[in-house]
């Protein structure tokens, strides 16, 4: 039932998100409400005049929205000082709907100031067609094809539980410098096919799954995918795209990583730790 | 001394760097061989006929560079199979020296496909000027007007130990999700000026500079960041163009950001729990 919930949101974006979980500890299940961190897009656009441009569009927690622009473009040194901006606001065309009101912050820049902002682009995420807003994005998915996960495998509790420590093993690098995120693909009776890691957690998933697309296993159909911190719609957007039916994390799930296992028939797996984990989407995977 | 030392690095890049650091643990500080996770700029390049284009440029740990490419451009609906490529090797263009050898991957696609590109940009970085390697890296940096950053403040042993604990004490929504990097702003004396919270780590620290600029408190000649996991390049970055002095996190640096504290001058901490942490750069603004 609960796969097909979409996370309820509010016009305005919190930072927290509810979900109904399952629980699994001890041998034992159980039904939780948990609390999620909100993952939504936001778009910034430079106000020059007349001319408008967006500079940005990251996945972003909401709340400090104006500070989030304003840190942005100081990093990217396209201003200098609070003197540099004349104005900070959402959005208020009247184009723009409720949903994305939030996600879009207009920065004003003072008069005679010009931005160079063509290499600017975060993550690569575009707005064109769909708005900015956690739905868009899901939307944005449907439109490249990616079609819902077909059923199977099922893995018992057991074998969910082994696959941290299978991983911890194999992460000869991480013992020598603390320093590095892994993705992990298995096999659904918990037999690791391939490890690779990254000090970015989307080039470790990048490297795992294009070594699966250059030994022609794709779509990864029987497939667990772990990684060794959060999952974030990023994550199971390329999890998605690989056609992985279940992806585990050590740690939490965004809101929209969420989002996008239930709307794609995907099982997730978070907080997979000692002799326990959360299960919020795609139950029927793992057996009772 | 170990503060104007470059992190040394052969021509090909390896997975792990070493480093002098120094350890504080108990009251004692001892000096000891460390391992970093390497951190270099990759470059994507596709290759379509006589046509080249960038597609993407990432700070990525090196090895597996041939999978990262085919990944993330399956990741971007771009290749959906083995069949999409023809070819794919490092750069060998007489213009392109050693230190950048092995950090441009050129992605030959199949005759007759037709790649739409123009979205794609990851993360910031670009590469006109200076090459794709760790010091052209640093280069740009210097060719932005990033001055080192001056001398000053010196804090106590203790106040470092302090504020992994006031870190915790004030993530109120971490409490709750379990799911957020955090960015803390502290004085020398370790006193809590403002704290941030993102799914994103960059965005975390955006939002606390963010802060900053807007309260007209640039440069934070005085102040301590604190981030919640590892170090990298962008989050050095981004402190260095505020004028942070001492960066501290709660997990490992990569090797990228050892090297951006070392050439600017600031004071670079990892690995701070409990009763130790390691001090990779900057040694002068931490009290015997």
């Amino acid at each position: 039932m609960i796969e097909k919930q979409r996370v309820g949101r509010t016009k305005r974006p919190g930072n927290k998100t509810k979900a109904r979980v399952r629980v699994f500890e001890g041998g034992k299940t159980r039904l939780k409400s948990d609390t999620l961190a909100t993952e939504e897009p936001m778009e910034i656009r430079l106000v020059t005049g007349d001319v408008r441009q967006t500079v940005a569009v990251t996945m972003r927690t909401p709340g400090n929205d104006f500070e989030l622009a304003a840190g942005f473009l100081h990093g990217e040194g396209i201003i200098a000082s609070k003197d540099d901006v004349k104005k900070i606001s959402y959005c208020t065309d009247p184009e723009v709907d409720a949903e994305q009101l939030y996600n879009i912050v207009n920065v004003e820049l003072r008069a005679g100031l010009e931005a160079d902002i063509s290499p600017l682009e975060r993550n690569f995420y575009t707005t064109s067609a769909c708005g900015v807003c956690g739905k868009a994005s899901l939307e944005q998915l449907e439109l490249r094809g990616c079609p819902v996960v077909p059923p199977g495998p099922v893995l018992s509790p057991e074998v969910v539980l082994s696959l941290p420590e299978k991983l911890r093993d194999a992460q000869a690098l991480f013992d020598s410098t603390g320093g590095l995120h892994a993705a992990a693909l298995f096999d659904a009776q918990g037999n690791l096919l391939a490890l690779r890691e990254d000090v970015g957690r989307h080039n470790a998933t990048d490297k795992l799954i294009g070594w699966a697309l250059m030994e022609g296993r794709l779509p990864l159909s029987s497939g667990v995918v772990l990684v060794s911190g959060r999952s974030s719609f990023e994550i199971l957007q390329k999890c998605l795209q690989a056609g992985v039916p279940v992806v585990c994390a050590i740690s939490a799930p965004s809101s929209l990583a969420v989002d996008v296992a239930r709307e794609f028939g995907m099982t997730l797996i978070g907080f997979l730790r000692g002799e326990r984990f959360n299960l919020y989407s795609g139950s029927e995977r793992i057996a009772d």
